[in-house]
C-alpha cells in the first residue's frame, strides 16, 4: 500500500502555468476606485457599447418554450443553414455540415486545440496576441512559439523566414487573428498568400480567428483564411456573433472547417460537453435578420471613435499610435516604464476631475516578460465624447506619472 | 530547414482516444427511423420532459436589456447568493465565494480536471459511470481507473479494499456520482464515511457530481461531500440546475469548493473562457424562487414513473433491474447478446405498431469492453401512459430479436 506524505491535494501543473487574464486581473482594482467615488473609463476589454440588433432581442421576449432542453451538439440546423448565407455575403462558400456552434469563440479554440494538437505541438502565432490563445494551448499541453511583429512596422506580417526559422517536427500549425486582436491590423493579399504557401508546404493547419470581419475601415480587402486555394484542408476558421452584434453574453461562436476528420474529431468534444446554449443560438440566429443598416450604423460609429481616439493619442507628447485598419483595438506605445505599473497606478493612484482610465498592458498579449512594457491596448468601444474625456485623463495621467520616461 | 512528408495535418492523439457518446451515437439511425414514419420512445438521454418552472420561464421573457454583454468569469454575484441559500437546505454551508458558474456541470467536471489532474494522473471511478466523465479526463490527459459496482449488489459502492489496492502514486482524486448516472444508486452514510476516510488517508480529491439531489425516491438521507467532516479543501461538488428545472439547454452549472488554491487556479480556465452563458443565469436564478410545490410535483411525478418502468420491466422475462433509489435512470439487465448490436437494431430492424424504443447501451458506462454487454440505461424521463407503451414495445423486441439469450 501507497501512503502520501502532502497534506493538500496539489493544483495541477497546466493550472500553474495558465496566464492570468492581463484583461480581466486589473477588475479588483478597478472596483475599489469605483467603490471611492472615482468614475472609470474602460478601454481595458472589447465589450462594445453598441445595442445588440432589435431583431435578436425581439426573439428573446417571444421564446414560447415549455421547456429549455438540449440543442444539437454541433447547434441547431436551421442557425446553421442560415450562417451559410451569411458567408456567402464573404465569399465563403460552405455547407452547413462545414460549421459547428460552439460556447463562444473561446471553445472554438479550444476543441480545435485540442483535437488538433498532441502535448509538446507548437503553434506559430505573431505577437502581440489575444492573452487567451496561450491559456488554450496550456489547456491542450501545446507551445506557442511567437513571432513578433512591431509597432514601427505597423504590426505587419513579420517576414515569413522568421517562421521558416521556428518550424521544426512539432510545429503543426499557425494562428491569425485577422483583423488583428489587438493591434487592429489587417493582413494583405500577400500577406495572406506567404502564410497559404508556408501552411501548404510544410503542412500545418491554420487556425483563422476572424470574429472582427465586421470591422475593416479602410476599404482594403478582407481576406479570409477561407478564400486561400489549396489549402481547404488546413484551415480552421474561428468565429463568433459577440462583437458584430454587441452578444458577448450569449457564449454563441463557431468552429468551421472543410477537413471531415477533423470534424469528427471535434464533435467528439462537442458531444461530451453537450450542446452550446439554447437561448444564445435563438438570439444569434435571429440577429442574421437585422438589415444592412445595423451594421452601416455600427461601421460608421467605429470610424468616428477611431478617427477621434487615434487624432487624439497622436497628439499627445510622447505617445505614438498606427491606424488600425479593423477591429476596436489599438496598441499604443506611451512615454512610460511598465505598462503594468501604469495601468495599476491609474487606478489605484490617480483621478482627473474625479475620473480615472482603465487600459490594457500589452505585456499581457507578448510572451516575453520585457515585452510590451511601454505598450498598452486601448478598445475604443465608447463613444466619441466619452473617448475624447478618456484622452484627456490619459494625458494627465501621463503628465503625473512618477514612472514616465523622455521618449 | 525541416519540411514534413505528410499530406494532410493530422488530428491530436487526444482526439482518438476520445469516446463517441454512447448517448448521443445512435441519435442519427433514430433520425431515420422517425423519417420512415416511426415513432420513437426517447429512453436513451436524460432531458426530462416536465416544464421549466414557470419563474424562469417568465424572467426569460422580461429581460430587458439592450447589450447582451459579457457577465463576471465566476458568473453573477447575486446567483451565487442566492444558491448560497438553496444549499442551506441541504445543510450544505456555503459562501458566494465558494461557488464558481460553469457552462453546464460538464465544463464544471472539464475545469476541476484541467486544475487538479497533470497527464498521467489517475482517478478512481466506481462504474458504470456517466460516460462523459471519461471524455474530460482524456481531455486533461488523464487516467480513469475504474471499480465495477455490479447489478447483483444493487450497484452499492465497491469494497474500500477495491479501491486500496489501485491506489498507487498517481492516485489524485476518486469522481462519485450521487445520486448515481447511469444507476440510480444512493451512497449511504456508511459508504460516505468510507469515502472519505480514504480521501483522507491518501489526500486525494473527491469530485462529486450531485446534480440529482432532488431526485431521491427512499427516504434515505442525501449525504453530501460537502457533510463529510475533515475532507473540506479535498472536495470538489459539481452541480447544474439542468435536471431540477428542466433547464438542460441553457447551460448552467457550477463548480464549488472550499479550497482557495483550487479555485483561483478554475478562475484562470474560467478567465480564458471570459464569462458563462449571460441568458442561462438570469433563467436559472430566477427558477430558485420556484415554489416547493415544482419540487414536490416533480418528485412525485418521478416516484410514479419510477414504479411503473420498475415493475413493468421486472415482468418481462429474463429482464431485471434494480429498485433505483434517486436519479430518473436504471440500468437493467435483458437477455442479450450485445447490448450495443441490440439497440441498433431496435432502431433499424424492428417496429411495433409503427413505434420503437432508443435505449442507450450500458457498455459506453464501463471502460473494459466486455462489460455491460446485457445491460442498457434506461432514462424514465417520459410520462407514464408513454412508458407503458415504451415497456410494451420492449418486450415484444426481446422476443423477436435474434440475439436473444436464455438467460
Amino acid at each position: 500500500m501507497f501512503v502520501k506524505f502532502s497534506t493538500m491535494p496539489k493544483i495541477s501543473e497546466r493550472a500553474e502555468l495558465m496566464p492570468a487574464s492581463p484583461i480581466r486581473r486589473l477588475a479588483p482594482k478597478a472596483e475599489a476606485a469605483k467603490s471611492r467615488g472615482i468614475k472609470v473609463y474602460h478601454l481595458n476589454i472589447g465589450q462594445p457599447d453598441i445595442e445588440t440588433p432589435i431583431e435578436g432581442l425581439e426573439a428573446l421576449k417571444h421564446i414560447d418554450r415549455k421547456i429549455l432542453e438540449y440543442s444539437p451538439s454541433d447547434g441547431f440546423l436551421s442557425f446553421r443553414e442560415k450562417l451559410v448565407g451569411y458567408y456567402d455575403q464573404y465569399q465563403i462558400k460552405l455547407t452547413a455540415d462545414d460549421i459547428i456552434i460552439t460556447s463562444g469563440g473561446s471553445e472554438a479554440v479550444l476543441f480545435a486545440f485540442m483535437s488538433c494538437l498532441n502535448p509538446g505541438d507548437e503553434i506559430i502565432v505573431p505577437e502581440p496576441a489575444y492573452a487567451n490563445y496561450m491559456a488554450f494551448a496550456v489547456s491542450a499541453g501545446a507551445v506557442i512559439r511567437p513571432i513578433t511583429s512591431t509597432i514601427d512596422e505597423g504590426f505587419a506580417l513579420p517576414s515569413i523566414e522568421k517562421f521558416e526559422e521556428l518550424i521544426n517536427e512539432r510545429t503543426r500549425g499557425i494562428l491569425i487573428c485577422n483583423p488583428n486582436n489587438p493591434t487592429g491590423y489587417l493582413y494583405t493579399r500577400k500577406e495572406m498568400n506567404r502564410i497559404r504557401d508556408l501552411v501548404k508546404k510544410h503542412d500545418l493547419f491554420l487556425f483563422s480567428d476572424e470574429v472582427y470581419r465586421e470591422f475593416i475601415y479602410t476599404g482594403s480587402p478582407y481576406i479570409s483564411a477561407c478564400h486561400l486555394e489549396g489549402i481547404e484542408q488546413n484551415v480552421v476558421l474561428i468565429d463568433s456573433v459577440s462583437k458584430r452584434y454587441s452578444e458577448c453574453g450569449i457564449r454563441i461562436g463557431a468552429l468551421i472547417t472543410k477537413n471531415k476528420a477533423l470534424r469528427d474529431a471535434v464533435m467528439k468534444f462537442c458531444q461530451a460537453r453537450l450542446s452550446p446554449p439554447l437561448l444564445g443560438q435563438i438570439v444569434a440566429e435571429a440577429s442574421l435578420d437585422c438589415p444592412r443598416s445595423y451594421a452601416i450604423h455600427t461601421y460608421e460609429e467605429y470610424i468616428e471613435r477611431r478617427n477621434c481616439l487615434i487624432d487624439g493619442l497622436n497628439k499627445i507628447d510622447g505617445v505614438y499610435s498606427p491606424i488600425p485598419m479593423g477591429a476596436f483595438y489599438t496598441v499604443v506605445r506611451l512615454p512610460i516604464d511598465d505598462s503594468n505599473r501604469f495601468c495599476e497606478w491609474c487606478l489605484t493612484d490617480f483621478e482627473y476631475e474625479g475620473a480615472t482610465i482603465m487600459l490594457a498592458p500589452a505585456s499581457g498579449f507578448y510572451s516575453e516578460e520585457d515585452m510590451g512594457k511601454d505598450e498598452v491596448r486601448i478598445a475604443y468601444v465608447l463613444e466619441k465624447n466619452e473617448l475624447k474625456r478618456a484622452l484627456t485623463i490619459l494625458a494627465k495621467a501621463l503628465e503625473a506619472y512618477p514612472g514616465r520616461t523622455n521618449k
